[in-house]
């Protein structure tokens, strides 16, 4: 098998108060992503802010804005001088009452090479997304770019093996989390390590059960009140389509590029043919809410 | 939430060309884990016999036999004797020309409690199921017993993530994958570890997609002949509805006997309340053999 050979771009940062300072400071780093050579830079979830999805506040509504808004102009503009993709995570503004938690990929022109509305949406202690965020209406794609075929999902996505399998099946090479997750500080003690441990072997499995590489792209930082909030745990990393994990980052700011082989797909899915023996006469109840078959 | 406590025996041995020795063998086994507290008792895929998918010979299908033929009546028996549940794969012959890899669960009182039916039958060199096993036709499904529902899958089952959405969906507290998964001696240096660890990765992620526990029963011992073969690699396992692994072999005989407290189910779906945010509106691709959007 023939190697096709890509480096991708993790920026992982902690984020502050004042949106034009967020978007210049990420800008510099993904400069930084592409003269190490990133060809497809990834930022995480809701980059350009804060997560003010902490609480419920009609004014944050304020910090959405249009697709072709001053976040995805700022990074298209670095994309065409740096010519890269970039996946650019923002907060749309849609309609009065509509919005989304959204990203583009901008495309080394500088365009938009294709847009994604996060499906999934949390609602929890301190992550109250379903206020915010009316759920997307675009499905599962893919979205080309130069190097690889990018698989678009957003943070809540990735527990949900549904959402990464349809991608996939789309013609994904490599799906994309970015992703604002954290812990309560209150129970990073108990359950920290458990947490983390889950949320990167979700993610390894949807490497393994479909064959492609994985992105995840987490901020770092505390945010909220010092004796509350939430302390955001980075370990941002990229996966191989066995699930092997090839870099990943620890609790700090750090911006990770790494080279992943895209020929490794085809290898790994001829020697683990996942895909040839899927039952798609008996997935159907998938579909269904519940199957309330239960013998007890 | 309440604790619903319930211990688990796992029998994970080495099996020899003997099928009514491997019988009377693992009939000890069962009673060693019923006397250890065990009131489920999970034994190995085709556990009776030695991995004969190794060849393609027409007369191996004299292994096979009905379903209530002598594999189930000596477990049912100790099934009653011992007043516990068993989870017995066989190789089923339901016709002439029409075989499956199939498993009963036989209850505390030595009925057959249900019936499975393997979905998905791989075939790759040295495991040539396709050649001996119709894919089932029962579905996915759960299986009750007296302590815990039981949501039955075999082997191959275990790289689908729909299997066990689906499995779980119908009301299993815990999937259970009796197995049969082994290195080429050859590649054991090379990817063993890899291949080992993208085994547990993807059955601890299905703990955590559906919030189950997961119980993994493999087998060991190397078979076949001494400069090719396999080498079964244990590792049986019982993990969390969080994905935690409770309780691992090694890759010798052993027989594991773990506490599972069925009331975490509640507890973990709660906190991750994954099932809440199915996008079952966007699903339906899921039953498609590929979707064929790439953007390349």
């Amino acid at each position: 098998m023939s190697q096709r050979l890509v480096k991708v771009g993790l920026v992982q940062s902690a984020v502050g108060p004042d949106k034009a300072q967020n978007l210049a400071k990420t800008v510099r780093l993904v400069e930084d992503a592409a003269a190490r050579g990133a060809r497809i830079v990834c930022l995480q979830e809701l980059f350009a802010s804060e997560y003010f999805c902490q609480r419920e506040d009609a004014e944050l509504f304020d910090l959405a804005e249009p697709l072709s808004g001053p976040t995805t102009e700022a990074m298209a503009a670095v994309a065409k001088a740096r010519g890269v993709s970039i996946v650019v995570p923002l907060f749309e503004r849609r309609a009065a009452g509509v919005y989304h938690n959204s990203l583009v990929v901008v495309s080394p022109k500088g365009d938009i090479a294709g847009h994604y509305r996060k499906m999934h949406i949390p609602d929890d202690p301190l992550f109250y997304e379903k206020y915010y965020f009316t759920p997307g209406d675009l499905g599962f794609m893919t979205i080309p770019t130069p190097e690889a075929a990018v698989g678009p999902l957003i943070c809540w996505d990735q527990w949900y093996p549904e959402a990464a399998r349809m991608t996939a099946m789309s013609g994904a090479e490599m799906l994309v989390y970015p992703t604002a997750i954290g812990w309560h500080p209150k129970e990073k003690a108990e359950y920290g390590a458990s947490q983390l441990s889950a949320w990167q072997t979700m993610q390894r499995a949807h490497a393994i059960a479909n064959g492609v590489f994985v992105v995840a792209v987490n901020r770092v930082g505390h945010e909220g009140p010092a004796d509350g909030g939430l302390d955001f745990w980075g370990h941002s990393f990229v996966a191989d389509p066995f699930g092997v994990v090839l870099a990943e980052a620890g609790e700090g700011e750090e911006t990770l590029v790494v080279e992943c082989d895209l020929g490794r797909i085809e290898e790994v899915r001829r020697n683990w043919p996942f895909f040839r023996d899927r039952r798609i006469d008996a997935y159907g109840g998938v579909t269904s809410r519940f199957l309330d078959r239960t013998g007890r």
